[in-house]
């Protein structure tokens, strides 16, 4: 994997094997197990970082670049761009990775906001607000 | 249901009922789950005007206004609302009942563009470009 | 939809695509997860007149008429035929459509009958007896 | 379990745990569940029987006689009572187990009708035709 | 099915279809799919044994022997070899069927060990120390 | 996490989160959900040295060190230890993290064989018999 190309992603939240249950009719991946899977990247990213509970707020955008196809693995990076009183904005990219495949090929990008919430389901403010930095 | 609310709103694409492996750990739907069903019916709508095979190129915004609940019945509204040379972007709306609930409550919105494909997965032009119309 | 047939069936309630998942060995649609839609749909009929909690109690019959295949999307009618002390038989009828077909297809029949439930899932006496008309 | 109840009642067809993904909004045994299982022991019984491959074509009953729940084992009893030309009927009964219950409780009865098909999914005419006996 | 062979290994302690989504890349029955029903199996037998609630606390072994595909039907027989303080080892022979097959093959052996458990998932001594014995 | 800890463990091959389907009915992470992680982390380890094929042959011990819970994150890390003619051994070690928690917790270890297999799944020999190392 390139480094110089990678390593200024952000952390790796996620890293999962495409199962053939994750396939649609075309034998590629189903856009909805993508969509979850960067849900569950995203809601690590944040969570790690305002160790609170929080819920998926909004999709600003997701570009599915390539197919991905069965037994490719994907890498699921994530940073957290932006954070609002309530509100916390994840950038993701997905690379995805098979023998067959001489290097990770760039697959999806995405854009996820999350809210903190409280016991009640209600958004809360969110205590740090300080954005980290990624090398 | 409202009728002045929803009818122009396009056509009912999905129907579902929101079982306990759609949750999540708040007991609330799934984000990815939600997803998942934007997909599916937003490629229904595509799909039925262009009369093609099609996959998921991009999404352009979601918003989820309201958390889902067990039991809850989603109803998905989609249309049709720019077709490009191979693309077709399709508006969606989802509406949950329950039978606790008076009338149905208007719980996300998003828009899905779609690429037609060929066999080879590659994008291939769109015959029928013209806009449908709804009522 | 050829309207003379659909309008009297009753109401529509549940719309859902046939996902890979759902397939059997013979690659058509699993009896058992076209029973579970039936399960849900029925239900949800049920449920909305009665605005109480049920759950499945027998199954009088299920007719499959046609086999279903990947990718195509069922609707699913239901309309209450009888309502006994606890007891309520709801009807149904399954459509399959697809782009490739030129008009829906009768999938299935089946009649279902739920009784509702207290806390304790103990038959409980359904308040609502009256049967809704369909149109 | 009581051999003089359930040794006459066939053949051991399947036999299940149940587990959390299984259960409905009630935390009992979802019917949809119930009725895969059903279809799956049934299946199994009939092409056990004719050698030769199967799909379902009829449900002429199903009574759900208590509800079951989270871990407790299931035992699907099948016994194969009509033989047509082209269709085979299973009679199966369902027992919950469970290590809190003294002994194996009747849960289900269900009559599922299968039609043998060839290659291209149309119903063919079995070859054996004479009814097992189950002692 | 060769009783010599099979009487004396134990109790039939589950018995399941293989489907669709049990597959991996290969066509063949996933190892993990695999590992959970012996999972399953084993608990039954220990639970049924001592009583009690239990966990999965080590697997010894599993030797697959033979691969097994779609629509075989899998039976999990197990016996209890070794009772300690808290712990129950439970050995695992896994038979697969077809139609087309002349006689069960043995596909799987395993040796899994559980560990009762208290309310607080600590685990707890177990009362009944004594083996059960097979004929 | 503790880099002095980590580091020499080899390679991060799957990093997923346990979502409620993938519990027990203790609420605890399935172990057979945790038999099917390591099996896809082993097999990406071992396919992404060898470049060829494989199937799961057999499991030389799994200990389940502590209990994991819904929401978790499970790292896990493998590393080859032994390759003979036609077989790859994977050491695999798993940890958990939570933001509740203030480090990755050790979850499991286990040591899983798997055979390079040619079309017809029959084992193959490797050709890269040299072992990784890692830092």
């Amino acid at each position: 994997m390139e480094n110089s190309v990678l390593t200024p992603k952000g952390e790796l939240a996620l890293r999962i094997l495409i199962m053939p249950s994750d396939l649609n009719g075309h034998g590629t991946l189903f856009g909805g197990a993508m969509m979850s899977y960067l849900d569950q990247a995203g809601a690590i990213v944040a969570a790690q970082h305002i160790k609170a509970p929080l819920v998926l707020k909004a999709v600003e955008g997701i570009n599915f670049i390539t197919p991905c196809f069965k037994s490719e693995r994907l890498s699921f990076y994530g940073r957290i761009v932006k954070i609002g009183r309530t509100s916390i904005t994840v950038e993701l990219d997905v690379y995805r990775e098979h023998m067959r495949l001489e290097k990770p090929i760039h697959a999806t990008t995405a854009t996820y906001v999350f809210v903190q919430v409280g016991q009640d389901l209600e958004s809360a403010e969110i205590q740090n607000k300080e954005l980290p930095t990624y090398d």
